[in-house]
């Protein structure tokens, strides 16, 4: 056995996922990161390691023509020749506001109910640990906080967002089977070692993103202090990630009824590290999660809350606020859309 | 009133600190940050805001000649000038080792006698919210956990190392009034607009210092990505110390007793981040800190803790060691120093 098809089998032990009977939906872009783990999960499929049924799902954001249709051959070609179901999507992502982050909603979007329709459980997706340095440092950047960043889980439920409020559908979870332990060399060394190509998306090459400049211009630069940076960073947000969790578990009893309204009496006395705790809770009560808030709203939310004036309101994104009066702080919601949470 | 002094005299109320009858320390080197945290003290002293005795105190390393001595005539005349007590010293700084740190541990050995010989309870120090930008990316680089990259504290007690076993020195207070607010371009307007010279440091120029690295190459490279990226990082820190602290508070009563030895058998079933956690309250019991200890010295004793050998060491800094035998760790000592706890 490969060494790389090796250190997966030894995470697939570790994250206790099954070995027989279930059907997994994995996410292959083209790209050396999702090509290596495909040939990885086909080679322990091979060896009888895992008796397990693999789907491929394909998405084509239909942001680059010619290339992207390109992928999509390269993709039904190397399902073809590895015998693995395939399922496809395409979508014409919208250019209004935070395109990286559209196409990934529709990319999710579609894995979420490739997942649903197949039975599927778990979707697998390549991140790499230099997906998770990158998340560090874009989450850094922007200001996060613990939550933040602690960066990419290995496993996490991909639930319909307000699911609390809607019929609950199916609880899929989405595992990152590299993100621990694979560097993007070993995803490309793998796939060059096994004779198979890889596509090169020409966006992970434009420096109008974000992450293509944390990638090509800050990390090498990191590199220079320190040339584990990359390992370095993932770790501190793996140990970021289980301070978070401690901290959660040690206040969870605390926060289970923080719904509704907060009033004011009672929350201006608490320790301000508790106090942000609790705000940021409630927050996440209301909403399903902290998407799209960062410090400035949750100091502005602090400030209302010390303010002299009574009748203020906060905005927050996505048409949300927080209003102030008679001594409480009240979330007024938008109007529920079937947005599906993804990340 | 002046901002910068009306800045500086919230903080002294936000902080708690005396106005009346006590002598503080004040550490000057000559640079804008220490010449403005001086003329913002002695400007609250003059409208009798403060009404306190201030002793300068300046360090001469002795590392740059006509330059060191060009700094100590400068501090001179400036305490001539706004007539404040002034205490000076000086010291060969050897070359061995760190430089950046044999030099602070000098200063800071001379900053806690200063306080000593004068009955001054506290020493007040200059640092930025710059220095807490550039602390923390240091930290961050060397993969420090959230102890680490909450970064200077506002306060702390400057005590002896191994206080416990001598006897018990003063306990005299560091605090950094500038710390939570005060950004390096403030400094030197404040100095400008007092007409006030201060001294450069071409150490603060020279790029052989990872400090100097950070400062004239990493940081500004950051600034692309976010132009308030030093406030931000300092509030990151902030905001993790409080994290960092809260876990300590709510672990708090689980780690009273954690000296003598530890059970193999009862380390090695708790959860992964609570026993790096007891690991660390361990050797901070059994050595007063953690300084000079990192993730890959913790990371050793943890593979200890679970080969399958006896009689096995590991060797720490400072001649301390792990030893495992017995089913037990035990911490082994080097022979006691008068050592200065400094940071």
């Amino acid at each position: 056995m490969q060494n790389f098809a090796r250190n997966l089998l030894t995470e697939w032990r570790k994250l206790k996922l099954p070995f027989t009977d279930q059907t997994f939906v994995v996410a292959v872009s083209g790209g050396a990161d999702s090509v290596s783990l495909l040939l990885a999960l086909y080679e322990l499929k091979k060896l009888k390691k895992l008796n397990l049924r693999f789907v491929i799902a394909h998405f084509n954001h239909d942001l680059r023509g010619a290339e992207s249709e390109k992928d999509l051959q390269f993709v039904k070609n190397l399902a073809f020749e590895l015998n693995f179901e395939l399922a496809l999507g395409k979508e014409k992502i919208p250019t209004e506001g935070n395109l990286e982050q559209n196409a990934r909603l529709a990319r999710y979007k579609f894995l979420y109910e490739t997942a649903e329709n197949l039975h599927a459980q778990c979707i697998l997706t390549a991140h790499t640990v230099n997906d998770q340095a990158e998340t560090f440092l874009i989450n850094l950047i922007r200001g996060s906080g613990i939550e933040g960043l602690g960066g990419m889980k290995v496993v996490r439920d991909l639930v319909p967002i307000k699911s609390k409020t809607q019929n609950l559908k199916s609880k899929i979870q989405l595992v990152r089977p590299l993100l621990s332990w694979a560097k993007r060399a070993d995803t490309e060394n793998f796939c060059r070692r096994n004779n198979v190509e890889f596509q090169y998306d020409k966006m992970n090459e434009d420096l109008a993103f974000k992450r293509v400049r944390i990638r090509k211009i800050l990390l090498p630069l990191l590199e220079d202090f320190n040339p584990k940076i990359v390992e370095t960073l993932a770790k501190t947000a793996t140990l970021l990630r289980q301070d978070f969790e401690d901290l959660q578990t040690l206040y969870e009893s605390k926060f289970q009824h923080l719904d509704g309204e907060l009033r004011l009496k009672v929350i201006k006395i608490l320790q301000p590290s508790v106090r942000r705790r609790v705000l940021r809770e409630w927050l996440k009560n209301h909403r399903g999660d902290l998407r799209g808030l960062d410090s400035k709203h949750l100091e502005a939310i602090e400030r209302l809350i010390f303010s002299q004036k009574s009748g203020k309101t906060i905005e927050l994104p996505n048409k949300e606020s927080i209003v102030k009066e008679k001594g409480k702080l009240t979330f007024k919601q938008k109007n529920i859309e079937n947005d599906l949470l993804s990340k």
